[in-house]
């Protein structure tokens, strides 16, 4: 079966959809939208057929849409409605809320993350119906509201709809061909806690002449948070590791088959090497199942033109910490705390800034994963690479561990759609192939035994 | 002889100088009003009988006056026309570059550091001649216009006319009552090298799941920061201390005797403690004869609310070195390339911001110090204080090494009079009674024998 082009009236569906989907500023992070892009999802998906229903979450609503084949397989799709903040503004070249085409690609706040990839799959969905008839498997798809702020309630939401949730492999958010034009897909994601240290050492800053009896807010956060980590990005911090499952042989293996990247990435970011001089497969091994501490942002007194010489009285440092299986995000918050104090620093103040998010790798030899992974050879015509996990991190734990399922992301993505950033789009081609590539897994997932 | 009260049209006059000096902008940091208040502060010398000349230098010029007595003692005034930038504008109560009179103060950029100096110097000079008639004494009076930015210009000033500059005794720009309301006076200052280090990693942001493999420009910038010195202040750069010279045992004596602020300044800016916990005359000897790293301001990445994971590109820092003598400020550079390259951090780069400066204390026993302070006791009626230097920098080197003065400083601040901030202010009291130590001093002038 051959799945060379996207049917007309779908395309054209799907990317009006898009348009309408981008024009709702649903941004997580400051709310506005929320609820307006919850109805055009829902009303979206009630078009395409699915009994929908609006659940109510301690945040933002999921939307969750079933289209049921008693007995069938059932495939799970999670996405999410929201999208980051658009700023800074002036770095766009056309209004972020604007859909718009410009030399092959569809450029939009949310065109390719999630909304792009939200509406290839329901346009492969209903190709494959134009195709094969009723399909075979039940669908079930699960649209959140909240992953740009780190998702805080959907573990809660998929712990307690688990029943409803039953599924026999989920298709993770997005996917996308790599900087060779390679598709690609993955079965795991890293996990993420980001903190941020905030210390105050006076009232209000000091003429710097004190800096010799009396503390500087910016010297003594810079220590402290140098004191977390080494140079090559090793974490200091004690019981840090706790918890760690090693890779498999399988995953160490699929990793160290990888192409490498590595210079291209060097070269695209003009970067002078790399932590602790790794290279090739010791790179990729870093790159996917180790975890660290960065430093997202460090702000403390003067920062404009020349000196002055004032001795700050804050400081503020913002952190990610991204994570490995099966560290607990909650026990390393508690053993920075401790590394903290015992370093002296028990007046630097630790502040959750997200939910955090654990890490989770599935199955990397099932059956829906290498289904995928036959839909991507079938589409793009060469082979595709799968990762163990993504070195981002997501709320990808409720499902492999809460729901015991396989997950595998397919998609729409290359490196360069600027996703979190201004002018995020979305190449036409990609969303071709990425649309061709789910119709095709939909076939696959019908002859394959689960 | 008594100096209960300055006359009031000699008080009269100076206010109506002050207001004029103070509604010239003449902000050194970006040139502002730096010709007009040259050309005012040489009007107003010239209007006291003094030959003025206008020296051009590679910056702003000095505008320099003299009154010479053959054959009798000669006085050397040091002040600076120049001020520091007025903002934050909108924490003002009243126009920065507006003299406004409130609650026994006098309110304006400029109107304590140093143009209330100045008028202050020149009032107890028409007071001397008022009451004692032409004095026996020679008056040069330097005023440069770079103070607020280093005085880069004025080692090599001071060193070119150093036979026109000859004098006996030099007085400083300032003076001031201590917290207590005790009046002091000091004989040196410390030294400073103001830096900036900026690191650049990447060409741009990259997403922070690289962060385990590519450098992280905040975290290496803190780290090399952190590096430095200890949460003690004690600096950690090899050769720093090159050529320290320690205090002398009647420097020492001096700073051993000095009134306890350490508990009223902790009260004040609500500070926890005090670096490595020192307290009495071993926190009084740190302040007045350590040098240290101070860090004045760091910035470096995402500073908004919530999370952003970011890896930063970019990370800048500034940095004050607080410097003793006999420290050379241009070793101590040095000493700080080496540092960052032996540890790693040969990709961080060192700007000097503003002009060094090198400590220096003059003869704490010389009789001219002995006159000031007996001018102190007369008109304060309580034993003022000596500090063999101030915990500040400035630029004395020239004057105490270059010309080899005893240098003194007299005037009308205190601690609370806001010098560098919003609503600088000169309380009409301490103009009083500081005019009236000058003037006592000028008394005592003619029958010391230098």
């Amino acid at each position: 079966m051959t799945t060379d082009a996207l049917l007309e009236p779908i395309r054209a569906q799907a990317l009006e959809r898009l348009q309408r989907l981008v024009a709702v500023p649903s941004v997580a992070a400051d709310g506005r939208g929320i609820e307006e892009a919850a109805e055009l999802v829902a009303a979206i998906l009630r078009e395409d057929g699915f009994s929908v229903e609006r659940h109510p979450t301690a945040g933002a609503p999921v939307v969750y849409g079933e289209r049921l084949v008693p007995g069938a397989p059932t495939l799970l799709l999670y996405h999410h409605y929201d999208v980051q903040p658009e700023d800074p503004l002036e770095a766009w070249h056309s209004p972020p809320f604007e859909l718009t085409e410009r030399d092959g690609a569809l450029y939009g706040r949310g065109a390719a993350d999630d909304k792009g990839e939200l509406v290839s799959r329901l346009a492969a969905l209903q190709w494959y119906r134009q195709r094969h008839g009723q399909p075979p498997f039940s669908v079930k798809v699960l649209v959140e509201g909240e992953e740009e702020i780190g998702s805080p309630n959907l573990a809660a939401y998929v712990h307690e709809n688990a029943e409803r949730l039953a599924a026999d492999v989920a298709l993770w958010e997005f996917g996308a061909v790599d900087g060779e034009g390679r598709p690609m897909t993955y079965c795991g994601m890293k996990g993420i806690l980001t903190v941020e240290l905030a210390l105050t050492t006076a009232n209000r800053d000091l003429h710097s002449g004190y800096g010799v009896v009396v503390d500087d807010a910016a010297y003594r956060l810079a220590a402290a948070v140098a004191s977390l980590r080494d140079a090559d990005g090793t974490v200091a911090i004690e019981g840090f590791r706790d918890g760690i499952v090693p890779p498999s042989v399988a995953e160490l293996a699929l990793v160290d088959a990888l192409p490498d990247e590595a210079e291209a990435l060097r070269e695209a970011f003009g970067l002078r090497g790399f932590l602790g001089g790794v290279e090739g497969a010791a790179w990729r091994r870093r790159l996917f199942f180790e975890p660290t501490v960065n430093v997202n942002g460090f702000h403390a007194g003067y920062g404009g033109e020349g000196a002055k010489t004032v001795l700050p009285a804050e400081a503020l440092a913002k952190l990610d910490v991204r994570l490995v299986p099966d560290q607990d995000p909650w026990a390393v918050l508690d053993r920075l705390r401790e590394h903290l104090d015992r370093h002296g620093f028990d007046d630097v103040e630790v502040r959750v800034l997200q939910h955090a998010e654990r890490a989770a790798r599935s199955d990397v030899n099932h059956p829906y994963v290498r289904a995928a992974l036959a839909a991507l050879r079938d589409v793009y015509g060469v082979e595709p690479t799968l990762h163990p996990n993504s070195p981002g991190s997501g709320p990808i734990h409720p499902f492999v561990v809460g729901l015991g399922l396989p997950v595998v992301g397919l998609g729409c993505g290359y490196p360069g759609s600027a996703i979190h950033a201004p002018n995020e789009h979305l190449r036409l081609v990609d969303f071709e192939r990425g649309t061709a590539a789910v119709m095709r897994f939909l076939e696959l997932l019908v002859d394959t035994d689960g």
